[in-house]
């Protein structure tokens, strides 16, 4: 499990066998369950208990709009933003061919039927800015090029709110120096 | 001084009087001759030993883009990028009505009396993204709005490169979201 370590863990094992071992029994439970009834959306792909998770079929969402996001993770990331009122599509990983992680893997064949249905007028890439990230956004930017009515746009990149130059990397510092923009007073 | 603390302050002196007697002696008079010797730049105000400092006095940059930063150290952080050939004006600082700094120890009237000079067509703000950078940037906005022929720009915000949406916080990723564009590909 990510962070905990062997210590970590002997000392779970033993909390819950010394002292806790009806808590036990129903983090067991609940683990099974989740297990059981947590699949994937059949739409957009993220994390859900029904066939379409509470974002799909919600009515109020922006229908045209759709953010391409890596993770489940990202979804609540946007989320929490508060901004953006579209539909997501998780691809569950990015490319990188030397972990077999092609394009089926990110089930391009369910976003190539979601573009199909010419709802879509603006796919926003929200893939992270590394190699990989930056590799599969221009993957998809390919395919959605050949629908004449879908906008493809990417996050902007630049200098992060609260940031000192003298602390940024310089690949971001020569970004935000090069896609700088008017100010208006 | 930052980064050093009593136990390791304590180390140095220790160091120096038993062991390197002559190193503290060559420290001293390398200090005193820096004290000394460096000051401010009469154009741009960073650091530098002459009247005029290295950048202010080569005439291969751009003699019509300004970028204007809170310290020299930020002066470093650009010129590293490889990506800008204009010139600088070092603030020394960020509006603060709290610490005593306005726009006079900011050197504003210094910067007014190169905007009147007629030589700069761009004035780049590259101040911190925070609270009081912004507010920096905005006051001097302001100003050169006042002169017809100069443009204000303001380094881009968004995602850093390399970066996760994950481990973005949320202000930096609204923005990145409201300020996304066109991918061409």
């Amino acid at each position: 499990m990510p962070g905990v370590g062997v210590k970590s863990a002997q000392r779970m094992a033993f909390h819950i066998l010394q002292r806790n071992k009806e808590g036990g029994r129903q983090l067991s439970q609940v683990l099974m369950a989740a297990i059981t009834e947590i699949g994937n959306c059949r739409r957009c792909r993220t994390l859900s208990e029904n066939e379409l998770c509470t974002i799909c079929i919600n009515p109020a969402r922006e229908q045209n709009l759709l953010c391409i996001v890596e993770t489940p993770s990202d979804v609540l990331a946007v989320e929490q933003t508060g901004v953006f009122r579209g539909l997501y599509f998780v691809l569950m990983g990015h490319l990188s061919p030397i972990d077999g992680i092609g394009p089926e893997q990110l089930g391009i064949e369910y976003l190539r039927d979601l573009l199909n249905t010419g709802a879509i007028t603006e796919v926003i890439m929200a893939t992270s800015t590394t190699v990989e990230g930056e590799t599969t956004a221009y993957y998809i930017a390919e395919i959605t090029k050949s629908y004449a009515h879908i906008h493809t746009t990417r996050l902007a990149l630049g200098m992060p709110l609260g940031g000192e130059l003298e602390h940024l990397d310089g690949g971001t510092l020569a970004r935000a120096l090069s896609q700088r923009s008017e100010i208006t007073v």
